[in-house]
């Protein structure tokens, strides 16, 4: 397929050998979307498929940013180009953001090897799962392997914005009560790896307990490989590596079970379902409501002139029929 | 607007009088969507804007579904027409839905005066969002006065329910732990009122004083409301009065403060983005799915002959673009 907008071919040059101001850049594009986004992902998109995505959840309190700082510096010290995706679901709300996360994941930042971005919500252009699936394929396709998409709390966001990574762990912590029941639905089905952090807490050993339990019920679901639970401390930098060897056991499974052709296959959903998201939901909103024509829809329908569906029949009138996907909001 | 659909008559007075039959066939029409959902809530939609839509929400163990049959059974004790959507974000790997909830409920749906009815999350189809707006529509157009919509869990999916409500309720129990804490972004943004159940466990106190600090703290979102903290211990019914007459303490405060058209207006934009989803990602998607074409196109995806966003171009041109909304995918 062709794309009308052309990308600067030094900087693509640039891009392509792993530079970190283009990449910068290239995020940025990723993020607004638009033609040049499409554009940018489509040539890079043949170039990816080479990163092994690592998914690292847990609850507030669990301390996954530490665990995703000294991790991504022990992959770093391998020799290897590590990338981190943060996703902040900062809440519609309030629009905040959880700024502790970013401040404590910065010595990672500082590593050579290591790329940090944060992937933010952003209202109505949301687009959330779009971005941190655009952001991958970027990393990816500029040779950063692994890629650890980090994610804050839990939720349905969380596990959509999941579907990418080919290994997930899910973070615990001693103390955070029944937190890892809250996120039964979704999140634990698809764990590849346990780990409890701040394993030095008294009620570690009913954390393991119990995660070991959870691990024998799932092996059904996944034959050939039992769920490891791993104790790390994450703020003295202990059992990172049998975080990160376990990862890599993880890695091959997949490889030699065949299956990551099958989580590829679900990836690709996910991806194709979050522009579908993008183009059909959150652009035709956004823009709807910078002409002041979703205000106009809105008061009708609270008003009971129209019902929502025929208010969103008028509203689709904005979307490009065309066929184009990825139009900016902006 | 016309609608093509010719709802029987006498079926439809036995609906709109209330009668609990035709209401549960109603709610199955609205249910699957498509052109008859269409011209049933068309129809509907202007008798609606009546009841109080009550969301109750909470960490799983906080008892919410034993305190929302206690708070049925006692609005239908004063003669008031109550009806309860249960809100089952089933995970959409097991497609297993929360069974004892329901089973708990079975006090309140024996009473005459109580309608109750799961909207279930379906895979691609989803549109739970879509489902409960369209439920209480219906509840709210027949008459059901107030509609209670209880969620299951924690989550962004569960937010974007929310938005439904004019009271929202927040449910916490003792020895939960941080378990509010992961409800933190988007749910206690919009709490009108805190619930702590199980009232006579230990650490009770200690939630109470926790929960009125954060009251303290939303003042300023929340002008002319301070968000009360009212305990119960609903399996022995004590607190209920004190939670039913918050919640109408609530009521009045958003009639009297002209509130009430600017939450109806945040509601009517929930509903318009609903429809969307459904028309243009969720439906298509499950067609899609079904004819083998998204197989294809992830397939051609994950072998990165084609990206995501033109994937999602040839997806969409099986999107009706005639503008019409509300197609089923059955």
């Amino acid at each position: 397929m062709t794309h009308e907008v052309d990308l600067p071919s030094a900087w693509f040059e640039a891009l392509v050998s792993g530079a970190k101001v283009p990449l910068g850049e290239a995020l940025t594009i990723a993020e607004r979307g638009g033609e040049t986004a499409r554009a940018l992902l489509g040539r890079l998109h043949s170039r990816s498929g080479v990163a092994h995505i690592i998914g690292i959840t847990g609850p507030p309190g669990s301390g996954k940013s530490t665990l995703v700082n000294e991790l991504a510096i022990h992959f770093a010290n391998q020799g290897r180009r590590v990338g981190v995706v943060a996703v902040d679901p900062s809440s519609p709300f309030t629009g905040g953001a959880v700024l502790g996360d970013r401040v404590r994941m910065s010595r990672a930042s500082a590593h050579e090897g290591v790329f940090i971005r944060s992937a933010a919500s952003r209202g109505f252009l949301g687009g959330l799962a779009r971005t941190t699936h655009d952001f991958v394929r970027v990393l990816d396709a500029v040779g950063y392997d692994p890629i650890i998409v980090e994610t804050v709390g839990i939720g349905q966001s969380e596990v959509d914005v999941w579907q990418v990574a080919h290994t997930p762990v899910v973070v615990e912590a001693p103390g955070l009560g029944d937190s890892i029941q809250a996120m039964k639905a979704g999140v634990l089905e698809i764990a590849a790896i346990f780990c409890i952090n701040k394993g030095d807490l008294p009620d570690a050993d009913a954390k393991r307990r119990y995660l070991r339990e959870l691990s024998t019920r799932a092996e059904d679901r996944t034959p050939g490989w039992k769920i490891p639970v791993v104790t790390t401390i994450a703020d003295r930098g202990e059992g990172i590596g049998e975080l990160a060897e376990a990862i890599g056991a993880h890695a091959r499974y997949l490889r030699e079970t065949n299956r990551l052709h099958a989580l590829e296959h679900e990836r690709a959903i996910a991806e194709i379902r979050a522009s579908l998201q993008t183009t059909f939901v959150d652009v035709p909103l956004a823009r709807a409501a910078r002409s002041g024509m979703l205000r106009r829809l809105a008061d009708a329908v609270a008003s009971r002139e129209m019902n929502a569906a025929d208010a969103a029949s008028a509203l689709t009138r904005h979307v490009p029929t065309d066929g184009r996907i990825g139009e900016s909001g902006a």
